[in-house]
């Protein structure tokens, strides 16, 4: 059975009463518009808990002026259905002024892993994303907390921060699923017309190229350079980036770290249409 | 008995200990260096929850280059003798690298209440001030911390942020402990001479006639004129600030405000040689 909770303490509640029956809590922060990718991250939740609190709240500190934040899509209806059906016991579903209050005056920024690459293009979604996941991980203090790795940056700043600030919760990477022709699942692909659809899974093949190319000998810069030229072939308007780093700190390779076997991902972000798409793999595992 | 420990899982695996042997734990964030101001705070988690868990770290992060980090008084051995004596039962005393291990990269900044005052004066100290008492608070999970009064609008900054970031953990002050003749305690006191210190509690009455002035209808601009100049007559050298606020806040007030009755603190902050003292009081109390 689903519960639904809407406010902080109602949150706690439960889950202090759950954890007084001996269960282990694993937590999904999401921003709703639930795929395949979400329900994924549930199962690992519900393989490495008893419970899934999967959070839904459209963080609107993240997105910029201008972004999509009006039109992100939104199904709480859809979206309790399919977590009911998977197994998750706890929705968290806050209204907006409880998560942020009148006066509200504090802000988490992280370093290292959020510099480059989606900040240079959205300058302030890391400041929303690592403030917004502090606090929800601090409401639900869960054992475990499962985040994509479809956001792959992203994913590395939270382990980034919850190490930094000593919140004591596991953070697990949850694998990208894709669809059959290899797009990654995103709520964002709902925006894509036709022949957009048809384009987009160029992106992960131009990942996959970038990754083959560092992999047979090129530099890194002509290694995404080849990326960058599949993807203006196949019909992307505008590359943000395609980026061969490392994979941990993100930090750029040279060829040297590479021969040596530095733990590499390849990250891309580029537009079709109205549409930002982004995604990311393992060099060496998916090329 | 007065249990060391050094690490964050030691640490955790004492308070986990003692919670599951029903105790209810607070916590005493310090700097060392202590004095009854600060055993006055054991006393009030003491009477508030059955443990104290003090933290004894000197956080390099809030003092800016050229402030006086390298000459901070430190006393382990007697912060412990005295520790013991009072009843609290954890010293936390972690190394520098147990709290800003290498790749650190994360900070906490808050902003409404750390607005003015201490931060025209030392920009950075409330950055390296809420950072760090995030971690503290996260380390320990203690069911209540206790922060001094003395530093008034550092306790402001503390409660908004632990309000924002949801840690779970109730905030509570505790009074500022004065000597005899009414000069704050404090650990920074033990810089002055024999002079400054006989000129010291200067502060504390600049701060009461400007509570005075105010609440006998000046201006607060007037009012925390009149304290100013008794502080230059008393032969403080540089006055940084005498200051009449909304006590919650910290925003500025008018006559209207004070005349409705909101709660009012002043606080102040001056130069005696190459000390810096701070203090603050409540003006419809203390004065």
């Amino acid at each position: 059975m689903l519960q639904i909770v809407r406010t902080v303490s109602d949150l706690r509640a439960l889950i202090a009463e759950r954890r007084k029956a001996g269960q282990r809590i694993a937590m999904v922060p999401t921003m709703g518009a639930l795929h395949e990718g979400h329900l994924t991250l549930v199962d690992a939740g519900l393989a490495a808990a008893d419970e899934v609190v999967v959070s839904l709240f459209v963080n609107p500190t993240q997105f910029a002026p201008g972004e999509d934040l009006d039109r992100y899509p939104r199904d709480e209806e859809g979206d309790r259905a399919k977590l009911e059906t998977r197994g998750a016991t706890i929705l968290w579903a806050p209204v907006p002024t409880e998560m942020y209050p009148d006066g509200f005056a504090t802000s988490v920024s992280v370093g290292g892993p959020s510099e480059g690459l989606e900040t240079e293009h959205r300058p302030h979604f890391f400041g929303g994303v690592a403030t917004v996941v502090t606090k929800l991980l601090l409401q639900a203090l869960p054992d475990v907390a499962v985040f994509g790795e479809k956001d792959y940056q992203q994913l590395q700043v939270i382990r980034r921060l919850v190490t930094d600030l000593n919140i004591p919760v596991e953070v697990m990477g949850g694998p990208t699923i894709r669809e059959a022709d290899g797009l990654a699942m995103s709520s964002r692909n709902a925006y894509l017309s036709a022949d957009e659809r048809a384009a987009a899974p160029a992106l992960r093949e131009a990942l996959k190229r970038a990754g083959r190319a560092v992999l047979e000998d090129s530099s890194p810069p002509q290694a995404e350079a080849a990326g960058a030229e599949h993807l203006a072939a196949s019909g992307f308007h505008k590359v943000d980036y395609i980026a061969i780093r490392h994979a941990d700190s993100l930090a750029a390779v040279t060829p040297h770290d590479i021969a040596s076997g530095v733990p590499l991902r390849v990250l891309g972000a580029a537009h079709l249409g109205k549409t930002r798409l982004i995604d990311n793999l393992d060099p060496r595992s998916e090329t």
